[in-house]
């Protein structure tokens, strides 16, 4: 019988989701309905294939969506997380399976017990981060405990970045994902994390300045900067014990004291609207944040005011991206400082169409085992091919992917809204992952913590 | 005829308004009532007076409040701004006029209409700032107006501050009004103001490292901080040509750059709780927003952190906080970093029973008359008399008071919702103030602006 695999949303991210579904396509059965508001974006090696039809889809349609779900054997959704609620409770309504790589919120969390009473699966953050984290580092966590170990440490970094290939400028750095996100990283409210049971606490306006580096063996140094809740798996992962709890954004060394520029400039504001944005300058936006002055340039009273050098690889970088460049307009009316960044900073990072990004994620486990302590790295690292299909677009995708065909398969069974966090949802689907290349490194490391004792070893 | 003046709240900062009332209750027929929510707090010189009632007033009881309302002649209040709707609705209904010293909320100004068409007088922001400053810069203006100058720049600055007698801690400053409108200020949004015509923004993350200076005669020398929005009075003052408006927050100089340290580490957030504030030290306070290190004490970490070294002036005022004292603790439940450092500051920073405090207002205008560039600078020192009867209770409430009889004697009488910019208005109460010792020096002082021409002179 044929199975029928509805995917809601086929942006950007979805390249590799798509092509596996179809590639198992004919061997599993499956027919795929691809529902999108823009079916003309879907490249024609999808829309044509024969297991495959593509409808045009307003999400806000309740009918027209009703009757997509009613007809699909499970949900895949892809679409931003803000759209999952209705497709949600039309899961619920026709009976039927819903796979997204979001993160859960309040109101599909408050779906459990429907779901848990009609034997559905309502799989979410099983992307690349949130996805891949959470059965990458509950692998090994399980892995100790079965040992007997008791874990110390856990700490956790993922970066979006560009592969060595490609990476031809000095903030190493292009966007290889939704460049408004990168811009607003951050905002929002103090990250807070805990150090040898200490809570920790970052304001936005020091959170890249307070960054810890890394290496990874092959790729070089990187650097982290802690991720707005670090506590938020504590429970998940039955972490409650730990001593301590940090997640972290990786960049390349370097980034992140450039950035603090345009986060102390107030350029990254998005709660306010720039009077006459509509054709300003990049030269003119700088100006915005600087002092006003008759004679000294934008350059001199910006390097001044952040106390940069002129021999400071941050000003090479602010030249690089022609900040102070008069000639150059931002086209947007009533944008706000973030909004005319994000469109200065796409003039230089946009992802060329044959270049390459990297996915590197980094975990870090420490624990005590028979009285001794002890510390575990892993590491991977995934290169993209080109624009379309990027390490992004399969570390997300890939997961959503397998994870909705294991639960067709009624090899994941257990119902409720969840994340994988089980042996159930991450054994096959981390070993089908390295079939793919996406595997991890480990090392065995000595511990550090950042206790006196074994700062003395 | 008895006129019944009703007074809604009477806080910390209406000694001076009772007073004045109650001063000239027999030679003008006054009765005042108040009504409070917790009348016993009300000294008994003013609660015995055989001219005052007291009434234990709870404001969202509409009966009592109605029945208050509607046996009044004129009602005064002082209760926090976000109370004021309904007494202002009340007002409307039992057809009574209305003085607050709080700035108009859209709510408030949506009555304007029904309190036209009942001749009603609503008049608002007439205490000291906003108040006194509206009335001494529209005198100004109106002035450089009527003798034909057009005006080009306009810097207006507050600063509720210690008397110099009382000025004894290396912060120069206590506090004279609200701490925890000290510890948010700035908060909320970035600065936004005109120079030479040039829109400028300050991020809250740079407000306090973007101070002018300027001198006092006789008071020596002051900072000022950009307030919010300057641009907020641009209309109604008529100032839409002028090429520079700054309005801003006076403080002795060093007082920001110190509270900058504040600012950085993250402690005026006020967003989210602090894990266990209940019984920390002022020690652990601190160390939340630094590294976790088992060796370096949290001294040492705060001045790596923001680079102060040993010797400045900073450093001397942290310590004098006690920030570092372990055994000192913080006796708030859920407490946010804002609040945990306002108990801290609170400790350092109460001004005396028998202490002074001191206002300072400071503006400038800039115009051209005769095609030459002139320059006005004006300033007022109030200075208070003790705990109770501060410079700010006397600043705030007589303006409020004289307002008050001036409308009840019908020498106040266009209706509508207001501030106090018309001569009807500020003529009369800034030379009664003048009586009160509440005076501006007027300096004509050459016409810098910010422009090349006139730096160039």
């Amino acid at each position: 019988m044929v199975r029928t695999i509805l995917v809601l949303g086929a942006g950007k991210s979805t390249s590799y989701l798509l092509d596996y579904i179809l590639e198992n396509s004919k061997k599993e059965n499956l027919q795929m309905v691809i529902g999108d508001l823009h079916p003309e974006n879907i490249s024609q090696d999808i829309s044509t294939h024969p297991n495959c039809n593509v409808v045009a889809l307003d999400i806000f349609n309740d009918q027209e969506r009703g009757r997509l779900i009613e007809s699909s054997s499970i949900v895949v959704s892809m679409l931003p997380a803000r759209l999952h609620i209705k497709i949600a409770e039309d899961c619920i309504k026709y009976k039927k399976h819903l796979v997204t790589a979001s993160y859960i919120s309040d109101e599909i969390a408050a779906l459990d017990k429907e779901a848990k009473k009609n034997g559905l699966v309502f799989m979410n953050e099983i992307g690349l981060d949130p996805g891949i984290d959470h059965m990458s580092a509950m692998e090994i966590i399980d892995r100790i405990r079965y040992e007997g170990g008791k874990m110390l440490l856990f700490e956790s970094f993922t970066g979006g970045l560009v592969a060595p290939v490609n990476d031809t400028n000095l903030w190493n750095y292009k966007f290889t994902w939704n460049p408004r996100n990168v811009v607003l990283a951050g905002q929002g409210g103090a990250a807070k994390f805990i150090q040898e049971g200490t809570y920790k606490y970052i304001p936005y306006q020091k959170l890249f300045r307070r960054t810890e580096l890394v290496d990874v063996e092959g790729y070089g140094s990187f650097e982290v900067y802690a991720n707005r809740d670090s506590l938020k798996y504590t429970a998940a992962y039955g972490l409650q014990d730990a001593l301590t709890l940090y997640r972290g954004t990786m960049r390349r060394v370097g980034f992140s004291k450039a950035w603090h520029v345009f986060v102390m400039l107030g350029m990254t504001d998005d709660s306010y609207v720039i009077e006459n944005s509509e054709g300003m300058s990049y030269r003119d936006f700088v100006n915005l944040f600087l002092p006003y002055s008759p004679t000294d340039s934008v350059e001199l009273k910006l390097r001044h005011y952040l106390k940069i050098d002129q021999d400071d690889i941050r000003w090479g970088k602010l030249i690089e991206l022609d900040l102070f460049n008069s000639s150059k307009k931002i086209p947007i009316k009533n944008a706000t400082p973030a909004k005319m960044l994000q469109y200065i900073l796409e003039d230089s990072w946009t992802l060329g169409k044959d270049e390459k990004d990297m996915i590197v994620m980094y975990h870090k486990f420490g624990y005590e085992i028979n009285g001794k302590k002890k510390q575990i790295d892993a590491n991977m690292v995934a290169l993209g091919e080109n624009q379309s299909h990027t390490a992004m677009a399969k570390t997300v995708g890939l997961p959503v992917a397998m994870a909705t065909l294991q639960i067709l398969n009624k090899k994941i069974t257990t119902p409720g809204v969840q994340i994988p966090i089980s042996q159930e949802v991450y054994k096959p689907i981390l070993s089908e992952l390295k079939s793919y290349g996406i595997t991890f490194k480990e090392y065995e490391v000595p511990y550090l913590g950042y206790n006196p004792d074994s700062i003395g070893n």
